[in-house]
């Protein structure tokens, strides 16, 4: 105990050294402190209650024995091994992602052409009203099931999964929605399929895409965890793999692969995980992603081989491209340009009012206080736009939203609709969409979006018909591009997309204009739809920019104390204690004398290595250097990370009352070199380093000697501007 | 002086300190120093010799009094100004790529289209000698005319410019590459213009890509340097831009606006810059670079759309897409995947040894000992092959490289070549690339490639024609994508370039397979052809990846001393005494008593910020803080770092002898907050941090207190395998 008083006194202290350190650095740098701290434990009282309990991942590469022995003891074979394992896995993940998505596709068609047979033969009966009650019947029928799946088993599969996948590549881990278990990430699985699919076929407004993206994440999340313990399917060298870095990577692998299956388009997946999904990129990833992908493509190409002779019942007409429109003539000149330009600019205001609405629509759903793994309440009643709405336009409104689309972008078709149902249509599933986005079942905002955005592109193609050569197939393309540009705010991967999705390649100077306008346009205004999702999810996400703000304050003033430390070689007691009194996963160890010759910063010990350490009870009575020892009685393969929410908890713990006053060494544990950050750098650049980095924690070293080695750790919350603002609630107003 | 004598003092003191420490260490973290570490200065010769006069680049972020004053200065309209120049920079760069793409276009084809026109006439007179002297003889002045442009104006034009701009975006500017000065980069554009038609246009194999990278980055780089003093074209505004984080965000968009002018491919040069030229990236450009190739698709459209109508002589008539190949119907089956992926293994290797030759070429042309800013010998003599040679296979050899590849591509014509008039064609080019690569005039590797791999897809389509089913015509295609996987090692980006420009997206997934194929099997020989000339050149290249023993190393093993400081308020003579005699480009910079109460790191300044400060004459009589009095002497634009070899010279500086013992305030102008290392950090960790960050110094401070604190200043030049294996010779063979 007598640590953790000595480390009070030591913040005591070392906030006086601080003030005087102020004063001098105001004369050395004249930089004025310009705002007074407010009171810290009411503010993260505050901030606190917001938060939903979310781990943050950490990509270091820690440095100390135990690794630098795991390092020693792979031999090449291993190494090999485990390039040969990263291969496999991304294989598997294609593979399977792939088949989900041809699963998927499959049972969607034959839903959905089952439920035009019946409709169908009821009507030419004229039977109206039985048809409509069969078809109702259906709908309500497969939505039913659908959000009953997604309620009663696997609740985090609602919604689009897009910004939770964004939010993990991000380092924001929110229990459940990737893996709580392997068991219960299974039947998220499972769930997110057939709940997809019945969410696609039961006629909402939602698509297949992002669902897509977070089940190729989940199967992705599920290879990483690395076999599983409890049914004995644990191999050595899948140790490896227990680490967020790989995990990672794999989960990249996964979102890409899943855009892959959704649209038919491998490179477009690729650019999608690249642009919107992935917070960390390199080069190797690249290849890895795309290999990925290309399986998805040689997956779907054979299934759409095999179906083309009518085995999967009514799927795999489409061929490879969802939405040909190759066969249109392409031909523009300044009046059309001019044109799409006005496209560009409304489609860009309509896509940020669309994410202002999905947002105000969310709030009223009331998921901002929940936390994504509480249900996300299955009212799907509040659905409200009647049934009977549905009979009008039913070429565009009874069929599957592929086809729906298909119907929009096709070309040489002027006057197959009137611009009246084009207007209704519009926005009919402008509103939908927004509104269905919300409820329980697992959707993606993609298809909507299409589609809203291609009625409004065929809407002004016909306006514009007197003065525009162009094809309103094309216009229809363009209004979906303007729509996807202003709502998701992607650039590249969108343009492959579309291009993978409409096989129409001399339209890309046209398509690149229109989403350069409508991103710049819903820019102006606010952010894109998967960014603003997250914020409100309450998830600590790190901006690549940082805020103005943060110019004008240092890394020092945003640490929130009492900052705990350990000793190199330290009592037991003291760390139960502090595991069992705080909250942090991060504990600067410090060697003393006689251990070193002053204070100083021996490393950074993570909370999950403390505990592996603690239940291998690696004690000794007197305070000596335990060195190797320790690695002798603990495997590497304890310290391996665990599976989400899976590793050792305090409670496993079985320490006696006697071994509180043994000793225990840290060093074999500790990460020798974390990084450093000098007191008196500025938060804007501490947080730019915290985020290409991938850290968890950064320690932050005081600028001048004589005092504590180490001032304070900054993590992922201490950059939130919730939290700063509530520290100093005057700075935003500066410039 | 007696700074400087301390300072070594500390340096000795420092080794001993270091003995002792080291002992401790490996008491503690039993982690054995390996290999003794050989004599440093011999060393230290030996690696310089090999070493291009290169300056690195620096894209940290400095934070000091001088940095916080100007964006204090800033006001929201200058902010919005400098956000709206950054657009209108790659508006500018997109635009004139896009400019000189067309008219090498125009050029080269009306060059070519006039060749012919003469030649045949001359052949259907049967005067067939007379042909042959007329073709050679406008080849001969061709070739002899971009020789000598090349030679005489601007030597640095040679070649593809494809690994000097890689290698400038890794931060490594080599003089004279882009940017020695604004007139000789002007001279050089239009070098590289000139050189590349007549190179193209002479029936070399050659192609325009690699040159239209680097002319893309030469525009970009002229923009990047801020306007020019000597034409009073500089604008107070322009300052913002004399960073190297802008400029090298310029020259990303110019190498992928770049590869979109010369392959009329948007996307894929944005993904070429992504994937291949840039080490740094981030979302943001993603878009800018986005945006800069869609102002060259657009230009390239509009252009197209304008010589269809015949007004640009032969020009005009391929339309966006170059090498059309969609008429073809895409069927496959099991026996030609099977043949596709034979393919890409041969593909794969034929590719690497193409990579080995072309080095071994480039060595025997000895480029190897000459700085890339020295002539690279204007010997196009040794371009052995025999003009005879040519008229064999008319259709192939006599056209340009375009045609040929257009030729070779088409599709349903399976009997248009003999199977031996492409083999022999093969043959010569695959050898004619190789060699020609070395020689004086500006050339690329892609067209080169694409030419050998698609008669080598032909080739082996050909042999297969019994069981497959696939067109000839895609097996070329496919044979090109091999080659071009096996050469070049990209995946996302070649699939993107390739889509473009035969516009066959059925062919998507077995293009991808067969780019993994080969790189897979290149990869296991040699690097990428650029990465090995990038080597060859001797340009001290950040590789992504650490050496593996780095891994066995820590920070403090390589840095190499003495280790010049200097303090806070510094005595004038000492600066210059220093200045004089090291060519260090960073010192630290420590704060002693009476400034703080012990030495602490004040930060790192720059030798050209020295440079001005010293010029600017801000000196005292006494040792004292001079805070912004600096700064009201000396305007900040004076600090902005001007364009490449442009900057103050020590010889510009006029110190009278009175002047030496005054003293100048450092305060102002060091970096306050330059990254850290901990000396125990592994020197693998230390090398991704560097290389992540994109810094040219970081400073490795000691674990302990009590001792100097700073330890050393790591470079670039200290994690390149040359300087580590020289100092720890036996290293290398470590696991």
């Amino acid at each position: 105990m007598q640590k953790l008083d000595s480390s009070m006194m030591d913040f005591e202290e070392r906030l006086e050294i601080d003030d005087f350190e102020s004063e001098v650095m105001e004369r050395i740098y004249s930089k004025p402190l310009l705002i007074k701290r407010v009171n810290t434990t009411s503010q993260i009282a505050i901030v606190g209650a917001n938060v939903c309990p979310v781990e943050s991942l950490d990509y270091e590469v820690p440095e100390n024995e135990l690794v630098n022995e795991d390092w020693r003891s792979r031999r090449t074979v291993q190494i090999f091994q485990y390039i040969l394992l990263k291969w496999a896995f991304a294989l598997i993940i294609g593979l399977s992602t792939g088949l989900v998505g041809i699963f998927n596709n499959i049972a969607v068609e034959n839903i959905a052409g089952f439920k035009l047979l019946l409709t169908t033969e009821l009507v030419l009966k004229h039977k109206y009203y039985k048809a409509f009650a069969a078809y109702a019947g259906c709908n309500l029928g497969l939505a039913t099931s659908a959000a009953a799946l997604c309620a009663f088993i696997a609740p985090a599969a609602a919604g689009s999964g897009i910004p939770e996948v964004k939010a993990y590549l991000n380092g924001v881990d929110a229990y459940s929605i990737l893996a709580p278990s392997t068991l219960f990430v299974k039947v998220n699985v499972i769930g997110i399929i057939f709940g997809s699919i019945f969410g696609v076929a039961a006629g909402f407004v939602v698509g297949k895409e992002g669902p897509m993206v977070h089940t190729g994440s989940c199967i992705a999340s599920l290879i990483g965890q690395g076999g599983s313990r409890k049914y004995h399917l644990t191999w050595r060298w899948l140790r490896y793999f227990k680490n967020d870095r790989d995990r990672r990577d794999l989960i990249t692998c996964g979102a890409a692969a899943g855009v892959a299956a959704a649209f038919r388009a491998p490179v477009g997946g690729v650019l999608f995980a690249l642009e919107e999904a992935a917070s960390w990129w390199r080069s190797a990833l690249l290849w890895r992603t795309f290999f990925t992908t290309a399986v998805v493509a040689i997956v779907l190409r054979g299934f759409i081989q095999l179906c083309s002779t009518g085995t999967c019942g009514l799927f795999g007409q489409g061929g490879l491209i969802m939405y040909d429109i190759s066969a249109a003539k392409v031909v523009y000149s300044t009046p059309d340009i001019l044109a799409v330009i006005l496209l560009g600019v409304i489609g860009g205001i309509l896509g940020s009012l669309y994410n202002y609405l999905v947002d105000k629509v969310l709030r009223t759903y009331s998921i901002i206080n929940d936390c994504p793994n509480t249900d996300v309440s299955g009212n799907y009643k509040s659905f409200q736009c009647p049934p009977g709405h549905y009979n009008d336009l039913a070429s565009l409104f009874l069929n599957t939203n592929d086809d729906a689309i298909r119907n929009l972008l096709s070309t040489n078709t002027v006057k197959e609709f009137h611009i009246s149902s084009l207007f209704i249509f519009f926005v009919a599933v402008y509103c939908l969409g927004i509104i269905t986005y919300g409820i329980a079942i697992p959707s993606g905002l993609f298809i909507p979006v299409i589609l809203a955005g291609s009625c409004y592109g065929r809407l002004v193609g016909r306006l514009f018909e007197p003065i525009s050569k162009l094809d309103v197939g094309l216009f229809s393309l363009l209004g979906a591009a303007s729509f996807l540009g202003g709502t998701m705010r992607m650039t590249v991967s969108l343009c492959v997309i579309l291009l993978e999705l409409t096989n129409d390649l001399l339209m890309l100077p046209l398509v690149m204009l229109v989403l350069l306008i409508s991103k710049t346009m819903g820019d102006m205004f606010n952010k894109g739809v998967y960014d603003q999702i997250v914020k409100l999810k309450g998830l600590p996400y790190m901006e690549a920019h940082p805020e103005p703000y943060m110019k004008h304050l240092i890394a020092r003033d945003v640490v929130t104390g009492p900052l705990i430390t350990f000793s190199g070689v330290e009592k037991v007691g003291n760390i139960l204690h502090a595991l069992k009194n705080t909250g942090h996963n991060g504990f600067p160890v410090i060697d003393e004398p006689p251990f070193s010759d002053a204070p100083e910063l021996c490393g950074l010990v993570l909370r999950s290595k403390l505990l592996v350490l603690l239940k291998g009870k690696a004690f000794s009575k007197d305070r000596v250097l335990a060195g190797n020892k320790v690695l002798r009685k603990i495997s590497e393969l304890d310290f391996a990370k665990a599976g989400s929410g899976k590793g050792l908890k305090l409670e496993d713990l079985d320490i006696q009352e006697e071994e509180w006053d043994m000793y225990v060494d840290l060093h074999p544990i500790a990460n020798t070199s974390p990084y450093t950050v000098v007191e008196t750098m500025s938060l804007a650049k501490a947080a730019v380093l915290f985020r290409e980095l991938g850290l968890r924690h950064m320690c932050v070293v005081p600028k001048s000697q004589g005092r504590p080695p180490i001032v304070g750790i900054l993590t992922r919350h201490d950059f939130q501007p919730e939290h700063i603002l509530g520290l100093y609630p005057h700075i935003r107003y500066q410039q």
